[in-house]
C-alpha cells in the first residue's frame, strides 16, 4: 500500500538577504511528498490547489511518482499562499501573508484505493482537516502528525482531539513549550505524551532533533552546514525523510525510528542548501546515504 | 604535574524563579577547579579574593585538592562580586552587577611550582590576565581558554593576540558569530580557527556541545534535564570537567578530546541541577562515569 500524505499545497514568496523567490512551489504536504519519494512508492497525495497551480509543478510531483488522484483542483479556484522573509541569521522569520484560498473551504475526500495506507502523514494544516483525513482511513498502523503554533493557539482543543490518535507528533522546541504550557523541554514533551502520541520528535533547526517516548530520549544531530540559503519546508521535509523511511522498511522498531529520524534530518539537510524544493530535485539515494552516514558520524564517540 | 587554573572567584547573588541565593560562591576559576578536582589531582589555582571571602569557601576548595599557593588574598580588599537573574525559562539571564573589586588590580603570580604544568587552563577573565598568566607557564602543552561577549566587545585584540597561544577555545554559539563577525555557526568556527586554535568548542546550554577542527565535526547532546534550578557556571563547569579529564588521561588524540567534551557535558548537567556549586560538593566518581554513559546512550543509533 502506498503512503498517504496530506497537507497544503502552496505558491511561495520568499525573502531571504541572498535571494527572492515568488511563485516558487511549496507548503507542506509538497516537501513532504517529495523529500518521502526518495525511499518509498507510490505516494497518496490528498490536498487542494487553485486553477493557478503551475502544471511545471504538478508534472514534477508526478516525476516523483506521487499520486494525484486525491488532489483536488478548484475551478476557478485561487491555490494557497504564503509570504515570509528570513533575517540575517536565517533563524527568524517574519511571515507576510497567508491566504488559505482554497483550503478555507476545502473538504479532503480520500480516494478509495488509499484508504487503506498504513502509514499516514498529517502534514500542517487545520487540525479539523487532519481529523476529516485520519476519519476515513480503515486502521492505519503509524499516523504521523505535523503541527505549528498557529493552530496551537487557535485550535487547541481540535488538536488535542486528534492527538488522541496520533502514533508519532513531529513538532518544534518552542511549540513543544507552548503546547505543554512548560518551559523545561523535557517536562513539556512528557506531558504531552499524556495527550496520546507514544513518541514526540522536536525539531530543534541547527541544533538537531529530540526523540522523546514513555522510556527512551534520542538525540540526533543537525549536519553542520556552511550554506543555508533558504530554510522554507525544512520541517515538513524532515517529516517525509522521516515517513518515507519508515514506510519503506515497515519496521515500528525504536532503533528503526531513530534511523528515521536520521533520514528525516538528511532531508531536510538537503532542502535548505537551495530554493523552494529545488535541493529535493536533483538528489539520488546514493547521496541521501551518504550524507546519513556522515550524520551517524558526528555524534559517534568512540569508547576506550 | 598539576593542571593550572586561573580565573575568577567571587559572590554571587542569583535570582531565578525558584529561588535566590546571596553571597554564594561563584566565579569561573572556582566552578572549573572543582569540576576539574573529580579527575585529576593537584589543582594549581591563581587568582584573587579580598578579606570577605568566607573560610568556608576557602575550606571547600581545600577539600577538592585545590593547591592555594597561587590564590591571593588582599587585605581590606573586596571579594569580585555578580548578581545576575534569570527569566522563567531558564535560557535569558540579566546581569543586574559586575563588581571586579580586588580584580581591579590583579596581577597574577604564577608560583614556581606551578610553572611547569603542562595543561592550563584560562578561565573566563581580562585576556589581559589570561595573557599574564600564559608568559609565566614554561612550554605548556596543552592551552585551554574561556571567554565571554563582554571581552570579545572591549578587547578583542587583546583576545586576538591570546589565541595566537590557546590550542583549544571554548565559548558559547553567540560568542562565536560575535567574534568571527559571521552569522553561520560552522563558517563561524572555522574563521576562529585561523586565530590560532586548534580546536573550538562551542556550547550551546540544552542544545548540547560542538567541536570543530580543521578536519573534524563533532556534536555532542545535552543531558535532557527536567529539573534545572541554576544555569550559573555551567560552561566553567564544562571546561573543568573538559580538562580535568584530559589531564587525567594525558592524552590529546581526538577521540579522547571528544570524551572530554562527553565528560565536560557530565559536569556541566550535575552544576545546573543545584545552586552555586552545590551540585558539584556531593558527587563522585561513579555517578559521573554513569552519567557520562547515559550521554553516551542518547545518541547512540544502533546502525542495521
Amino acid at each position: 500500500m502506498g503512503l498517504l500524505v496530506v497537507g497544503s499545497l502552496g505558491l511561495d514568496d520568499v525573502t531571504t538577504p541572498f535571494y527572492k523567490t515568488e511563485n516558487a512551489l511549496g507548503g507542506a504536504a509538497t516537501y513532504i511528498s517529495i523529500a518521502a519519494s526518495y525511499f518509498t512508492s507510490p505516494i497518496y497525495l490528498v490536498g487542494v490547489v487553485g486553477e493557478d497551480f503551475p502544471k511545471e509543478y504538478i508534472d514534477l510531483l508526478e516525476k516523483k511518482n506521487i499520486d494525484l488522484e486525491g488532489l483536488q483542483i478548484i475551478e476557478g479556484g485561487k491555490t494557497f499562499r504564503w509570504a515570509g522573509k528570513y533575517h540575517y541569521d536565517l533563524n527568524v522569520r517574519d511571515t507576510l501573508l497567508t491566504e488559505l484560498n482554497v483550503f478555507e473551504n476545502f473538504d479532503p475526500v480520500v480516494p478509495e484505493k488509499y484508504k487503506k495506507s498504513s502509514y499516514v502523514c498529517l502534514g500542517n494544516i487545520d487540525p479539523v482537516l487532519q481529523m476529516k483525513v485520519l476519519v476515513q482511513m480503515i486502521d492505519p498502523k503509524c499516523v504521523v502528525c505535523d503541527t505549528m503554533n498557529y493552530w496551537i493557539e487557535r485550535q487547541k482543543n481540535e488538536l488535542l482531539e486528534l492527538l488522541k490518535k496520533v502514533d508519532i507528533l513531529i513538532i518544534n522546541d518552542s511549540e513543544t513549550r507552548l503546547l505543554a504550557n512548560e518551559p523545561n523541554l523535557i517536562k513539556a514533551a512528557k506531558h504531552i505524551l499524556d495527550f496520546g502520541p507514544e513518541i514526540i520528535i522536536i525539531k530543534k533547526g541547527e541544533h538537531g532533533a529530540l526523540l522523546i517516548s514513555r522510556d527512551t530520549i534520542f538525540s540526533a544531530p543537525a549536519y553542520p552546514l556552511e550554506s543555508i540559503y533558504d530554510p522554507t519546508g525544512a520541517g515538513d521535509t524532515f517529516a517525509g525523510g522521516f515517513i518515507g523511511y519508515l514506510h519503506k522498511t515497515q519496521d515500528l522498531n525504536i532503533d528503526n525510528i531513530k534511523r528515521a529520524v536520521i533520514y528525516g534530518s538528511t532531508m531536510a539537510s538537503f532542502c535548505v542548501e537551495q530554493f523552494s524544493t529545488k535541493g529535493l530535485e536533483e538528489i539520488d539515494y546514493l547521496r541521501v546515504n551518504d550524507r546519513y552516514r556522515e550524520f551517524l558520524n558526528l555524534s559517534k564517540c568512540n569508547e576506550l
